[in-house]
């Protein structure tokens, strides 16, 4: 199978198109020399953009193609969520091997639709060429009230700290697919979190309407690496507290192989779970669970500049030990 | 030299940064989960992503470094040019060898900085990684009044088509350095157009804000195919004029070896010229140099449905000879 580049644009927009037209916002799409969006007044763009890259963040021949079309969209949304902003509509650069303009295309594309559709973002433009390997980038362009973001850097001494759902979930699955000789299987339970990760847009979307938290993150690198984010200041630290602290669940007879749990859950990236602080005198303000997702408080911030792991004999302190690309070179 | 991702980052910041805070649209660049842009009333966004990769677009031991910075630029603020907008602001992606976060980074940066400011669009944020290659994408945000940008699908018979500058030289450019063992001198001024092209942005505003044009294209894959754009209904084509066609200018006893001007001009790419056409009857509104820019008229829309290139003795069908990164697989 063999297209032009006009042709794999056709079976992009073929694709995911039909929404676009529906969309009031983006007024012109695909097939110009760029797309036109119209801003709502009294609202800011949220503007964002990820990598997603054969080899570095997916493999070829273990994630399915439309795990690779829904992830690549979904994480870049995820960025979103932790803005506390509504998604508008995304462009996507792919850079696609011949080989991969038929079929794989295909399945790509059915993920990154269910993923626009489910997240009401739509596709407004790109770019496409060709290359050996996979290559992709989105850029995601949402909206939020003016005055109403929620950045990394506004924690203050005494706030509590909260996560949503359940950490390490996709570090696990990271660690089942790559024991397996095999591909993955888009069905298998223990992969969901990996595979097809849910930005939390409805929780970010509510914390920041209702002004509860003091700053927020999404857990993309690894807990430990991205709760630093939130204390800006060198003085600035956080007590984490292990007392229900929601790790993922393994059996024990299962840790030899895929890893101690509490160690995925502090360390292991890609659950897309938003991470928050929010003064201790909204404590009664913030439910156990948002629409069915479970909210933990983890811990406080603190005039101390490390972040500690309170244990009940003991403390100790919790370096980043998260995904930095360049770090492992 | 190693460098971990923030250290990379840092560095985009320091060199790139410092405008960031100047700007009154941007109000949260790097640094947090996304960046926060307030668009201005009365206005659409322009949204517009480009790739730019080692070996499809430039070569690492030719290209200087500048030239790679400035270039990912240009070419991503001539779709904004092409659509008679203003840049604000752009995401910059890029995926580095660890060998290139020092001397050849800091290169890079000083070109991408130098369009930044000459072309007045802030850096807002953007996504690092490591790869073996050097992988970019740009993504730009630009405004335009609401109702004014100038889109590719207004064309109607008759209308004159027009261009700016001269066709070919950025081929020939590549041409040249194909040919030469060694990398390219910046200051080559045969390789400058090549190297530093300049996206028309003064042009294309002009012609939006003065409603001159019917449609405009920027020529980026090259005439013969981005002419047969602004030719959206089947039935409408074209009929171009040799006489005073703006073709690169090249000493007879160098065409054997760099390539007939025409059809340097006729099918070369990346000259980032814009492709714009008008009513007749605005022809006296039309200045022949637009800021020292030469305008040529060089055909006219018809009602045929082909590219014909109306030579004296002559009538030829022009085929789309410009680049297809699909079709040269």
């Amino acid at each position: 199978m063999r297209l032009r580049e006009t042709e794999v644009i056709e079976r992009i927009e073929k694709a995911l198109g039909r929404r676009l037209h529906a969309s009031r916002e983006v007024r012109l799409g695909i097939g110009d020399d760029a797309a036109l969006f119209r801003p709502r007044a009294g609202h800011e763009l949220i503007l964002t953009c990820d990598w997603f890259l054969e080899g570095t963040h997916f493999l070829r021949d273990k994630h399915p193609a439309d795990s690779v079309g829904w992830k690549c969209l979904a994480r870049a949304l995820s960025d979103v969520a932790a803005m506390g902003g509504v998604p508008r509509c995304f462009l996507l650069s792919v850079a696609l091997p011949v080989s991969h303009t038929g079929r794989w295309l295909d399945g790509f594309l059915t993920g990154l639709r269910r993923a626009s559709r489910k997240f009401q973002c739509v596709l407004a433009g790109g770019d496409t060429t060709r290359r050996d390997s996979i290559f992709i980038n989105v850029t995601v362009v949402g909206e939020v009230r003016i005055g109403r973001a929620v950045l990394r850097s506004g924690a203050q001494d005494g706030d509590i700290i909260c996560v949503s759902g359940r950490l390490g979930e996709a570090a696990l699955g990271l660690r089942i697919l790559e024991s397996s000789k095999h591909a993955a299987r888009s069905r298998d339970p223990r992969l969901r979190k990996h595979l097809y990760p849910e930005p939390r847009l409805a929780l970010g979307q509510w914390l920041a309407e209702k002004r509860l938290a003091t700053s927020m993150i999404d857990i993309s690198d690894g807990l430990s690496t991205d709760l630093r984010h939130l204390c800006p200041a060198p003085h600035l630290g956080a007590i984490l507290d292990p007392d229900g602290f929601p790790a993922v669940e393994l059996p024990a007879r299962l840790q030899t192989r895929f890893g101690d749990p509490l160690q995925l859950a502090l360390h292991g990236g890609d659950d897309y779970e938003l991470l928050f602080t929010f003064n201790r005198s909204k404590l009664p303000s913030l439910p156990s669970k948002f629409h069915g997702l479970t909210i933990s408080p983890i811990g406080y911030i603190t005039s101390g500049p490390n972040l500690v792991w309170m244990d009940r004999k003991d403390a100790e302190v919790l370096h980043p030990g998260g995904w930095d690309p360049f770090r492992k070179a």
